[in-house]
């Protein structure tokens, strides 16, 4: 959940916030470069943005995670190898062509590597590639490396806002967060809008960080942080095979106390995996599911996961109709099939803080129906409305606000507990992905 | 997949083809009557139907199989004692008002069985009780208990088709099969478009045959037909309180051997589990994947599931886009998360019988693109039209066809192999779903 209870009035407004955010901790820079291309596998016009993130020196404090998709992209599995690398020193980050399982592809991504670390005068193993966008096509690599100078001329120090642009694909708008401590800063930048229930990382995430913590320590904290931020949402249950969260510390700022920088961590990553389900491909509303007295997390998350995951009741949420029998419905299943051992007898369920199930059965009527149709539109992001050509699109930019529809599971049976996020399935959702020819 | 590939040209001839299907079994009678309501929980008018399915005598020769939910339905609570009873003399089944969870629904179940038992001359406990529809609402006894003599006056041995059409809810049109064999038949109906992803039976389906099988017999071969048809399909993924499958032998017909009715059996099921995707919610192509040389059946079923419910493929699918890549992700992501030590190097994959996958990389071009296309496009069950209003709706009351989308998944690593049957995700799904308040 965010740290904040941000409201945005316009898209000029929601600018005007990012940009306060995105001040680049000390010792970063960033460019981007667009340019047009047209992708042999499918010959059509497209147009590719390269987005490089520089250190004034290669750190040897970084840490990454990467999809557990078995069929990860050519830049996870370079990414992987990085991990062993003495240092890193740049992220070179593609949109629109993801260089999955393309012929060719590691060999592709190296020479991107290599063509951006003769630019920066690094070693090709110092820079980290990532690429997000179609899975199937091959890298436009010629195209790339013609950019690539353009891409490195734009290095600048001031702001991280052109990298937050540069990395999107179907996002309605870019996403950064930050924190400040220590005398130094945390500064996130997120991509991500459909194929997100992210297994271990996700995404394309870049963290930044003046705050010098030595590699060993950077990964136990990122592996924590992104296992109670971005494993924890869901936006349509599909899982990429480019997800990335890399963190990258530049060490300019000593002395900083461990357990406040892994809360300051771990506030970003949640901060940025919320902002990641709102702007999801057609979400209209964010769930939030807080499981609560379950016998383990594991089955606290699993069953957060399978009622955001539940489609019907996903439809019933944007449709503002409190359809709370699909909500049972999502439980009892997960119960039945991966857990018939667990007792439900004391099975609690809210909607709005609005009891809606007790005593093994439903407690509703009339009233309480009104209120929850009021919880639901109370957290509608935006009306959807029927196009004339029957292709339906977000009318927003920009995050009106934070509110979510609350959705309260207190199994009564144990000490554990899990929040899951996660959003509706819309005709937003279905134009952005079978309406275009993708 | 289909025992016969089917096409029709209009609801008249899809009618005529089912009332040849529909002659019942000797001993059997159906009946069906509707009436007005108005539900408790959310005052506005309703209708429904009560489909009575009796024997002539009462029969020891039943076999039923019930939903894996773990948050059951009265009816299926109350079918499971009904197991260990001496004999079945009828079914009754209510559409509208599931009677899942509600306060005192089992004591309401039971109470429709004693009634209807009275208008037969039968014990309470020789009634099957069936009930779908909204989950969280109760019975409307009174006004059932009512319309019963209705229902039992209407009795009639020529047709089930009656009973094929009194059970459905959102179904675009009733469902019926049937074998002949050994001078008897079997005859089946289901009911079920949402709510689709059976486990261990599914939705409510009702098999009767005058061929005299015992018992246990019954039992042992309804539940492998049923683990070979109904619970290899997802309409949506999501697992309903209610489903129910039932097998009712009025015994009529001695002397049938037991191999070749179950194999009718099974291709009974096989059919009726085609036809409820074929009839799913917003189901605009019916997808079947063959999955071969998997190391175990269980992960070829699992990677099949995985795969009929991607949304984002199922969105492609729905588009007539051959967005191949999100094919890749779904096996990509079952695998990591669940089966991360297959060995995927020797993975083919064919779409509409096209390699897109061989090798470790995919093998696309644009001369394989426009194929792709064309076979996405001859398996399309009906175009989406933009409707004024916003809201979509099947323009099609009847199946136009029986073809696929073929999808092959070839791991090459073992003996097993698995069908499974999907449909794609549309814009008639989300206004099923979300448009109209339930």
């Amino acid at each position: 959940m965010p740290s904040t209870q941000l409201t945005f009035a316009s898209r000029e407004a929601h600018h005007a916030w990012l940009t306060a955010q995105a001040k680049l901790p000390a010792g970063f820079r960033v460019g981007t470069t667009r340019f047009d291309f047209t992708p042999r596998e499918a010959p059509k016009p497209a147009r590719m943005t390269l987005t490089l993130i520089a250190l004034d020196r290669p750190t040897p404090d970084f840490a990454a995670l990467f999809t557990r998709n078995a069929l990860p992209g050519a830049p996870v599995v370079i990414g992987r190898r990085r991990l062993d690398a003495p240092a890193l020193g740049a992220v070179i980050v593609n949109n629109k062509v993801s260089n999955v399982c393309a012929p060719g592809g590691v060999e592709a991504s190296e020479r991107i590597c290599a063509e951006t670390a003769r630019q920066l005068g690094l070693a090709a193993g110092e820079i980290l590639p990532s690429s997000t966008g179609v899975i199937g096509w091959g890298l436009p690599v010629d195209a790339m490396v013609a950019a690539l100078p353009a891409a490195a001329a734009a290095l600048a120090r001031d702001s991280i806002l052109p990298a937050a642009e540069g990395i999107v694909t179907t996002d309605l708008y870019p996403k950064i967060r930050c924190a400040e401590l220590g005398g130094g800063r945390i500064v996130g930048i997120a991509k991500g809008a459909g194929m997100i229930e992210p297994n271990l990382a996700t995404m394309l995430v870049y963290l930044l960080t003046d705050l010098a913590v030595p590699r060993a320590a950077l990964r136990a904290m990122l592996a924590r942080a992104v296992d109670a931020s971005f494993n924890t949402i869901s936006v349509d249950s599909d899982t990429s095979t480019s997800d990335t969260v890399a963190l990258l510390a530049s060490g300019r700022v000593p002395g900083v106390d461990h357990a406040a920088f892994e809360a300051a961590l771990t506030t970003v990553c949640r901060d940025l995996a919320e902002d990641v389900v709102r702007n999801g491909e057609g979400v209209r509303h964010v769930m939030r599911v807080a499981v609560t007295r379950a016998p383990n997390t594991a089955l606290a998350r699993a069953l957060g996961k399978a009622i955001v995951n539940a489609p019907l009741f996903k439809c019933a949420v944007a449709g503002n109709d409190p359809n709370v029998g699909r909500l049972v419905q999502a439980i009892g299943k997960h119960v039945g099939a991966h857990a018939p051992d667990t007792d439900l007898s004391q099975l609690r369920l809210t909607l709005g803080g609005i009891e809606i199930f007790a005593q093994g059965v439903f407690q509703l009527n009339p009233a309480k129906e009104t209120a929850l149709v009021a919880h639901l539109r109370s957290a509608e992001l935006y009306a959807s409305a029927a196009p004339k050509d029957g292709v339906f699109t977000a009318p927003i930019t920009f995050p009106p606000h934070e509110r979510c529809v609350e959705i309260g599971v207190d199994l009564g049976r144990g000490p554990a507990a899990a929040t899951v996020i996660g959003g509706d399935l819309t005709h937003e959702y279905v134009s952005e992905n079978a309406d275009y020819r993708s």
